[in-house]
């Protein structure tokens, strides 16, 4: 596996001259961003692409191949197989679609394939993909140019996904987020490799410290459940399954021609194997942000924290809808924030120190609620726009929350760009995950309570 | 009511001379942003405020006041109403707090001004809320100033919120998305002017399209339903009822002092009164903006069409949850499509033309299959990435949409800045709502076919 993420050489076969075609794109990639490795374009029409020379087959290359990038038509591709075979290539990425997923002509071809798997040991990612983004190495086979499709730097979350688009869509916002990726892994019809197969890597695999795996259906469910209970004890994995419904199901099956299964076998699955299940694209970036930012709560016991009694409504209603209940505060630290505020400020949880608190006594109102034993995390709902709140007020609650390492923190205003400027600098600075509205910022908690749940639960059995 | 937000006069009780107070920043907004009435600041303290003659008290004043912003401490209020009154005020907002939610002694302030409000025929916004901001007039009393609360320009959307936090969020993204707004009107405790009145009058209200309604409570919940019924049969209207919960209701009770009322009575009340339920934040803005650009279908067939199999997996599984039925395409359609493509394309619904298809046969694909009788609306799940798209394919579309104005289109691609800015653009110049990934383009499209059945029905009725 780990040809395919660090390869020394790599034969992109399908290699183009013509901007906008996948073989050009693909071929641009490893030569202007910083891939380390050799590069040997094949084709039988050009004699350079990028200036590099390229070649008849691959066969003909001179070197060993550890990686072959393949975007030819599907008809084409049994033989170039057979071809990279012979070369011992370690690994193959076979970008092309028109394989299983368009019917018995294609499921054939694909056949085809799987039978050179099988009597070589080669390893397959794909067909009908668009391969891998690593943003160590710079393996990069997403034929999209990075001006359409940006590229996120290093960071702590990997993607799997059997979509294209919609693993590229989560890449994208990780880009644009400022959170980044280690590796993103499209990984189509899964001939050979499947979403077990790159969990198992994943696993093991130091730079990533969450999983997001997009799978629209279960190439082999029994093994993913098995690979999944010992990789979620490592790290979390948050599970996107899309083809949920009947109708998805069947618009699935022409997509990956996959078998999308009943969705509560599905919900099951993930639940007894430790995957945290994400309903929406949104969620599944939400939780994994909060995953890779925050420790998990010893407990359940919400804090909701902040300006706003709106805001902390309806953090309190998705709080309900959850089953996360709300901490109750000490005498002793009502009484500490007590003698902060006018007497008619009322202290409780949820803790609404109304549009005139300064940036200073909301810090430590903060700093003595979250210090009460009966509090494991916290719902930060601070609306930035009051005119007593300076700016500083992100350091003051940064540092408080670095007092309580063991304590999660989320935040959760809304607001314009003041407000995303603002958020962003406290996530950027003191990795509390911040969402644009109370609703996904006490779903995100949820997740880490629920990770938290399952280990304990997965501990007792032990 | 006029008078709140087209005045010829204002006075405001409380203005101060030190930036960051919120009489300052109230006055402020009266002076600098193009509000074309008379100011008067009110204060014993200051002789002139940002270069304004101050006086001492509302009866001082030389000339008629159409409206009143009171921002002093809360028992000072009632003397201050009393003195609007004999002044023949006719309007008073109130932004104070330290009211009905504080308990006892505020409840009994706030009966005090209820006297006042029924002796004289006063109409009172607030109290505890940042009352009003409207785009055309420029009345806003919101004491966040610009810089930190942005003010969106005038736009086909009005806002009513019980939470200035939560409304005023919304208000935000409506600039951010460059939307626009009529009409902002936080009102908080509801002392006198309620939801109802004010869904009535902005319900006569010739520049509000769509108003979205952000209600912790009922205050007269009969007259709410009432009034509904009636605005919404010339107008939709989004309801966001937040404390839903028993968590969520408690906290209602102390933030503005309303009984948060059981959630299934809340559901049939929008339900029977033509009220569109949004459950978050998010939804709320997703829907009002649908329903700001589109028209409403005939039927409830959708066409699910793009390049990605796997967003249109997802847009499938959330058609299904939600009900909306996939359009059957006529052989006919789907024999012409079939001729622009080479053999292998698959052509069905949800159309996935897959990552090579060009700007100009993707727009006839569309022509064609939108033209289809069967139907009714369409999901756009164009991934712009692909580098076989141009930048035209924004017209592209467009002018296909133009071509069926009584079809409504919403887009979901995902996607970082490149896809953002094209569908900015479609959205911008062909006013198709575009949203950030499938789930929320479905749930809006949800909301138009909502409204169309819920109209039907009426009309059957009478």
């Amino acid at each position: 596996m780990e040809s395919f993420f660090n390869p020394k050489s790599v034969a992109i076969i399908g290699a183009s001259a013509v901007p906008g075609k996948l073989g050009h794109e693909i071929t641009k990639n490893f030569v202007k961003y910083g891939f380390k490795g050799e590069v040997y374009p094949v084709n039988l029409k050009w004699d350079k692409i990028l200036g590099l020379k390229v070649w008849r087959s691959v066969l003909d290359i001179p070197n060993t191949v550890d990686l072959a990038v393949i975007a030819t038509p599907a008809k084409s591709v049994p033989k170039i197989m057979e071809e990279c075979a012979r070369k011992k290539v370690k690994a193959v990425i076979i970008i092309s679609g028109g394989f299983r997923e368009t019917g018995h002509k294609g499921a054939v071809l694909e056949e085809q394939i799987v039978r050179v798997v099988k009597k070589s040991g080669i390893r397959v990612i794909g067909p009908n993909c668009v391969g891998i983004y690593d943003a160590i190495t710079k393996v990069d086979t997403i034929f999209d140019p990075p001006s359409r499709l940006q590229r996120p730097s290093a960071g702590p979350i990997s993607i799997i996904a059997q979509s294209a688009a919609v693993g590229a869509g989560l890449l994208e916002w990780l880009d644009q987020e400022e959170i980044g990726v280690s590796k993103f892994i499209s990984y189509g019809n899964a001939c050979d490799v499947n979403e077990a197969d790159l969990l198992e890597y994943l696993g093991d695999d130091e730079s990533t410290k969450v999983i997001i795996l997009q799978i629209e259906g279960f190439s082999d469910g029994r093994k993913l459940i098995e690979v999944a209970k010992r990789v979620t004890l490592k790290k979390p994995v948050v599970g996107l399954k899309t083809g949920r419904t009947r109708t998805g199901g069947r618009v699935a099956r022409s997509h990956t021609a996959v078998l999308a299964g009943r969705d509560e076998i599905c919900d099951a699955a993930f639940k007894q194997s430790g995957i945290i299940r994400a309903h929406t694209c949104e969620e599944a970036l939400d939780f994994a942000k909060a995953l890779a930012y925050q420790p998990l709560p010893k407990g359940d016991k919400v804090l909701i924290f902040g300006n706003s009694g709106g805001t902390a409504v309806i953090a309190s209603d998705f709080c309900e809808d959850l089953g996360i209940p709300l901490a109750a505060l000490k005498k002793e630290s009502i009484n500490r924030i007590k003698e902060i505020f006018p007497p008619h400020t009322i202290i409780q949880n949820p803790m609404d120190l109304t549009g005139d608190v300064t940036s200073e006594n909301l810090g430590r109102a903060l700093e003595y609620s979250v210090s009460d034993a009966g509090v494991d995390c916290v719902v930060l709902l601070v609306q930035f726009q009051t005119p007593l709140l300076s700016e500083e007020v992100v350091d003051i609650i940064g540092e408080v929350s670095q007092r309580f390492p063991d304590k999660p923190f989320v935040f959760g205003g809304v607001g314009g760009d003041y407000t995303l400027k603002l958020a962003r600098m406290l996530e950027k600075k003191y990795r509390i995950p911040a969402y644009k509205c109370p609703e996904r910022a006490v779903k995100a908690l949820w997740a880490l309570i629920w990770r938290s749940k399952y280990l304990k639960g997965r501990e007792a059995q032990i």
